[in-house]
């Protein structure tokens, strides 16, 4: 596999989730506590793992709801200048979650390490959405609830 | 990407790991509870998922405690002939679990969210080896403690 794919269902409308992927807020909620920067189109957002570093990503035009994007400028270097895509459609009282992290030049254990905490922090912002509390990573004790 | 692959560090060492793989008590604490039938080499494991179906697995010659794999003889049509593999390897007081779903035919909105689920179902068992507690599907709720 050359990118990492994901699939999820969540009980939520596409505007609430395409909240959650868009506001700093949103998504320090199910992502890691420490989100800083300007989450709309053409910001800069840092994301902080604590001792495990950081990554920078720049915000792409987006289609909201539909649609959310973003191109990792600063981070491990098998990430950079891979893009990270949500793209999400309702289906009922669901709204769909597509994720891709593309680009990756090679299939690695880093890779395969990246996909399983890619789904675990999706079932977090399903959590999130659906209960009002998810389990981002958090610097002041290196891990989430949700054990990544 | 035509399998699914994942990878995930557990605090516990490979034995405990593989009882967890190879037991019909050890899976039914992270897969589904109604987990039947005999986990030995050559068995057939019965794993249901209330009113979403039930999957049944061969079990083939392992490599306790380094690998143990299952063939899908019974599930969804995408599923028949495909292969689940863990490979177990200890790293300091941890042990690495390297997951492959494998044979897929063809890329699939299906396959990806069957990637998603095997990540939460690892992250389950990390949880169920390191607390005590995991997170398996259950058919008297129709979902698990994590999400899915």
């Amino acid at each position: 596999m050359l990118d990492i794919s994901h699939r999820v269902a969540v009980k939520s409308s596409p505007a609430a989730t395409h909240q959650a992927l868009t506001t700093i807020e949103g998504i320090a909620g199910w992502l890691t506590t420490d989100t800083r920067g300007d989450s709309s189109a053409g910001g800069a957002i840092e994301l902080g793992f604590g001792s495990r570093g950081s990554v920078q990503l720049e915000v792409l035009e987006g289609e909201p709801p539909k649609r959310v994007a973003w191109e990792v400028v600063r981070g491990p270097a098998e990430w950079l200048g891979t893009r990270v895509a949500f793209e999400l459609c309702q289906e009922g009282a669901a709204t769909i979650v597509q994720f891709k992290h593309e680009g990756w030049k090679e299939t690695s254990e880093f890779m395969q390490h990246c996909s399983t905490q890619w789904a675990a922090f999706l079932m977090s912002m399903k959590l999130l959405l659906e209960t009002g509390c998810g389990s981002p990573f958090s610097p002041e004790v290196q891990t989430s609830n949700a054990g990544h």
